[in-house]
């Protein structure tokens, strides 16, 4: 019979400011909407939340340009006070353009403006930068979510991201607790005995795309989703675990070839 | 209140052979499963059972090896029927090399082995092309399954992918009919009135990407899912829908470096 995995976007978060205890107020809101915390739930959180309670906002017009700054913000048309913020978590900045500026943070994850991002985000100069570590973030939020709900958790953060060769932005997890976020195939037979073709598939990435069909980009107010039913849950309580989804360069079958 | 989204995965299609009335097959699915198909719902399908339907299986023990396919053959240790295959839907090598043969395919997508594929395909030697026009085999199962169900639906065809940077694999849209692959928030604006800085929302990829929850790999043989609840979907009865998640090179901020 019909298997049905549930996606249940919670709408009364509200707006969240630096400080904020947001595993009490995500609790609060499954209570107030009626949906309640179940065991082997899936909480996929939208960084932007984590950035705002973890006071990750910056106003860049406080900002001293860098020397380095000036250079790129020349090139890509942006002020250097926000390129001295997105240099600030870079480890190598890979293109500076006028289109883009894509970089590889210091966590490892390549992506536009090493995460700097200005939506959703009030004051005409103030930025979000990504959670200080997404892993970490998502292991705090889940410890407290288990302790005050009593139940078995695992935890996603969520962010936008611009994909090689496909249009259009996808969710991808940039912060994983609770679950392993790749599931491993290796070994395991198709229908008739041979092996599959894939060997890893990247649920967590899954996860917070299917979570963005209820969340949507920000105006709908729904930063929080809660994902009930899956089968194939591998719980964890290893560290680091969003790091496991970023490819190395020389692992990349696609370097060089876009 | 919380808002839900439902994924439903049905169990009941069974194997797939050449000449199969698919259209049918799911609805009777639908039906088997108590899960009325209703107005709004996305159909997500594998490739792989409208490949098996559409009679894209090939044993390549009968294919004679192509002159050109001998040198890749050996790059990348498969075999030259294999190859001669696999460059029959090709029109342009982009790496060939023991990891991996990537290809620009003749509809534009860049995949491993122009998606020719033998997970869970019967024979040691046969093999599964993708359909050949995913659009058009979208298209007329949504005309079959709107005629049999009386209800407004859209359709996904799902096929795995693996992705640049990043680890594992996950579902794209490949075939889409009835609903915009992407929606262009260009132009709206954010909580605090600034411009919302992703435009385009791959939805057609996160539909395909939350179906794969419930599908998995093959083995659990749920190879269609049924996504209700979606707010957001834009109808259209436009063709060659999946074309415009396909981005050309000169357009991707990623070329090149990566």
């Amino acid at each position: 019979m019909a298997q049905t995995i549930s996606i249940i976007g919670l709408d009364s978060i509200g707006l969240i400011q630096s400080g904020d205890d947001l595993s009490r107020i995500i609790y609060d809101a499954t209570r107030t909407e009626k949906s309640e915390l179940q065991n082997n739930d899936i909480i996929v959180i939208s960084q932007k939340i984590i950035s705002k309670a973890e006071g990750q906002l910056v106003d860049i017009s406080t900002i001293k340009p860098s020397a380095r700054s000036k250079d790129f913000a020349k090139t890509t048309n942006k002020s250097p006070q926000l390129i001295t913020l997105i240099l600030q978590d870079s480890a190598r900045i890979l293109r500076a353009e006028r289109r883009a500026l894509i970089v590889r943070r210091k966590d490892g994850f390549i992506c536009l403006n090493a995460g700097v991002d200005k939506s959703n985000v009030k004051g005409k100069t103030v930025y979000a930068r990504l959670p200080n570590n997404s892993d970490i973030s998502a292991q705090k939020l889940r410890a407290n979510l288990e302790r005050l709900s009593g139940k078995k958790l695992a935890i996603i953060v969520a962010d936008t991201y611009s994909r090689p060769s496909r249009v259009g932005q996808v969710e991808f997890a940039i912060g994983v607790a609770g679950i392993q976020p790749i599931i491993d195939y290796r070994g395991e037979k198709d229908l008739f005995g041979y092996e599959l073709k894939f060997k890893y598939v990247a649920l967590a990435d899954e996860l917070a795309a299917a979570a963005e069909l209820v969340m949507g980009q920000g105006t709908e107010q729904i930063p929080v989703a809660i994902i009930r039913g899956l089968g194939r849950l591998q719980h964890t309580e290893e560290t680091n675990l969003s790091k496991k989804l970023s490819l190395g360069r020389q692992k990349d079958l696609f370097s060089e070839i876009l």
